[in-house]
């Protein structure tokens, strides 16, 4: 099986369920705690039809997830991109799937004026960094230092 | 003077130029691009009112700047906030206005009902970091490990 036995969609409120299994099964394989997929399910049927986040599945049934917010940026004309949010199932990776929704997820942020896409990714994950080198991404801020950026957070 | 003489407030239309000037300011104090300060008021004046996204401002004239948005998250009920921007004046640096407009920035996020409020720090700059975890940020994702995560971008 290839990438274009499993076509990238725009999730619609019916897929909500499907999304929601995918996005809880990306976080039990990670061993991150996770809400449960009717919790899940909810968030995604009020995020379909949003205008500021796209979320993509591939294939039917889903066998990948992406979810990508959009916001307003005082430096550029359009807003910014952050992909949040990209899973394959363990079964189908390595077969082109999450590019062709990672491409897809490009095209759609680039018809919205998008100019500066973004992904924070953990330190450990030298699979993921590849991945997206590989896709034209790259952690340095400042190329004549090599200077990269740290994502920060705190729990309000 | 202390940073009580600079109290925060909600960026309003009739202060776009001013943000803009500032936000100029900043950008050339890092040697930075920077769009003209015409555009910048544009920019600004189109995200006052805006409901993802607080422009906050420090005393009158305003001597700080601080740009959050907010964008919606299926991790959490409410949207996860994130510091854009935030920029004193140098001559009024290490009096708390900074502080001060970062508590605003979290009070305001929490009114919200936001429970992850992000900044992405570059890694040579120590200042804001020790400045961020002094003010309960973390760079570390994963506490038993210590691992990061970076920042990683493309031009579309």
């Amino acid at each position: 099986m290839t990438a274009h036995e499993f076509p990238v969609r725009v999730c619609q409120a019916a897929d909500a369920s499907v999304a929601a299994q995918l996005l809880h099964d990306f976080n039990t394989e990670f061993a991150t705690p996770t809400p449960p997929v009717g919790v899940l399910t909810e968030r995604i049927a009020a995020l379909v039809g949003r205008t500021d986040v796209d979320v993509l599945l591939a294939g039917d049934p889903a066998v990948a997830i992406a979810v990508i917010t959009f916001r307003p940026s005082v430096w550029e004309p359009g807003p910014v991109a952050l992909l949040e949010e990209l899973y394959v199932r363990p079964a189908l990776r390595s077969r082109g799937v999450g590019a062709a929704v990672l491409n897809y997820a490009m095209d759609s942020a680039r018809a919205r004026g998008v100019t500066t896409f973004e992904i924070n990714v953990d330190e450990g994950d030298v699979d993921a960094q590849r991945f997206y080198r590989a896709h034209g991404f790259t952690e340095i801020e400042y190329p004549e230092t090599g200077e990269r950026a740290f994502y920060f957070h705190r729990e309000l």
